[in-house]
């Protein structure tokens, strides 16, 4: 099987879990059981708007690739998408970025209303956790497995890892630029929810320790270098779009990696850490093929 | 020992759980591990502001009535804080009930803007659950319990829950008065996370089914009764104030049981609802003082 048939595959397993978990209600308020109607719409409506799946399809490869048991895998995957779209409804309320598009799309809030997507982001939050923990229960025998990848994802996911990085990417509005600081909000806000499906899957596996810290150390970098090519990609775009290389991005008043280190030391800091990611995939061997096509595939944006 | 000095040891057991679990940080940002120091801060605004602390109190003499091990009920009695907080923090948002103040304090957005109030209650809800899945770890011989009790408070806290009884009481806004849907939103938003600790409690202790139904129906009912007083008591208010019985909460064009049913209807409601709850304490028998006391104070406010 290629790379993109099995990516294609992690997708299906991944939008049938989810399909599954919120499935479309027929029942109207008030209602017995189930989830109302018009707050699933709203959890719908961002969750089901056609994302690549990132996350979740690390998750059910790493668990492909250590040999686990991908149905014991699905339900995380599912809430860890409900956990990063919770994440980006609430970036783009006011207050937040104050977004009225993404993807194309009119966000949460503009459809509607502030009141309504705070509730969906806040339903998806803890259904994610509602989710996990009772898929951990019909699997006994690996329920300490289940409540460490639960745990590793909530860890990641919150007050040490992607809600500290956007707490403090918000407060950086009004600070002095400093590369301690854009790395510390890149590691939290990107890397973290990168590393939670490698960790989770790692521990529903029952991996060693040599492998979850590998899994750890590709994630580390990948959420690294992708934000790094992100900047880049930004500043390439901006010198198209004005006829001139900026080396930082004035225009949004953000701190970026080629702003803080020039063009030429972001390029050497991002190639510096996809040689690391991929050197974490080598204990691994012929059974990191997909990781390694991952991770190439993202690399080569920035060709 | 009587019941205004046990209620003020559970408080203490609890004011220490949270400190310990949300103690001041001392690390500025970027900071390795902990929480960082401004998110922190406007975390504990809003859980140190002290609040009566009723649905943690109602877990830990929930786990002393079953004879269980008060320090495993400690986590879980302050995550679900954490929830109970989280709800307020974000329902005092503009878009929500946009409230500037919360028991004479200045809500969270107020101090420290929309933006970090939507990060402090995302972090609560997320952290109730980390401290939970961490907390189950620490007791593998009763993990079974603690995953239990961590999905009842999350089934309870979310989508078929308090969440769903905060999203249709928004929709509620422009809906002509239905008893029905008050009961719906009243199960929900409030009685959910009264019934929520006390599972959690009987899950923890490995209470037997007999103890879980009653235990579940004390909580509901308390919960009902709770809110068709609060529904009173906010038409004799009116009433004092406004020189007249008006039967409605005109003011804030909410609906209410008076309402609805009349004044006598919303007492005799009330008086059923505390009824039910008392008599599903009887399989406790004296162990149940305290929450027979809990049941008699609450009451007593409409008197």
């Amino acid at each position: 099987m290629g790379y993109g048939e099995a990516y294609g595959r992690y997708v299906g397993m991944i939008e049938e879990t989810l399909e599954k978990l919120l499935g479309e209600q027929q029942q109207e308020c008030p209602c017995d059981g189930g989830i109302p109607a018009h707050l699933c719409e709203t959890m719908r409506y961002s969750l089901l708007a056609g994302g690549k799946r990132v996350r979740p399809v690390l998750l059910l490869a790493a668990c492909e690739m250590l040999g686990g048991d991908m149905a014991q895998a699905l339900v995380p995957a599912a809430a860890l998408e409900m956990i990063h779209t919770y994440s980006l409804i609430h970036d783009d309320l006011p207050g937040m970025d104050d977004d009225d598009y993404r993807r194309g799309r009119l966000t949460n809030h503009k459809v509607y209303g502030v009141g309504h997507a705070i509730l969906a982001g806040d339903a998806l939050l803890n259904y994610a956790y509602e989710c996990m923990l009772e898929n951990a229960t019909a699997y006994p025998e690996n329920l300490t497995g289940h409540v460490r990848a639960a745990c590793a994802i909530a860890t990641r996911a919150g007050v040490g890892g992607m809600i500290a990085g956007q707490s403090l990417d918000l407060l950086s509005e009004h600070m002095p630029p400093d590369a301690d600081r854009l790395l510390y909000i890149h590691t939290h806000k990107t890397a973290d929810l990168l590393t939670a499906p490698l960790l989770a899957a790692a521990y529903i596996c029952g991996a060693d320790e040599e492998q979850v810290a590998a899994l750890s150390r590709f994630g580390y970098h990948v959420g690294i270098a992708f934000q790094i090519d992100d900047d880049l990609l930004d500043v390439q775009g901006d010198a198209k779009e004005m006829g001139k290389q900026t080396g930082m991005d004035a225009q949004r008043g953000k701190m970026t990696w080629p702003s803080l280190v020039g063009v030429d030391g972001a390029k050497a800091r991002s190639a510096a850490a996809w040689d690391e990611a991929l050197d974490a995939l080598n204990i691994f061997g012929e059974r990191a093929w997909f990781m390694r096509e991952f991770a190439a595939k993202l690399r080569a944006r920035t060709n």
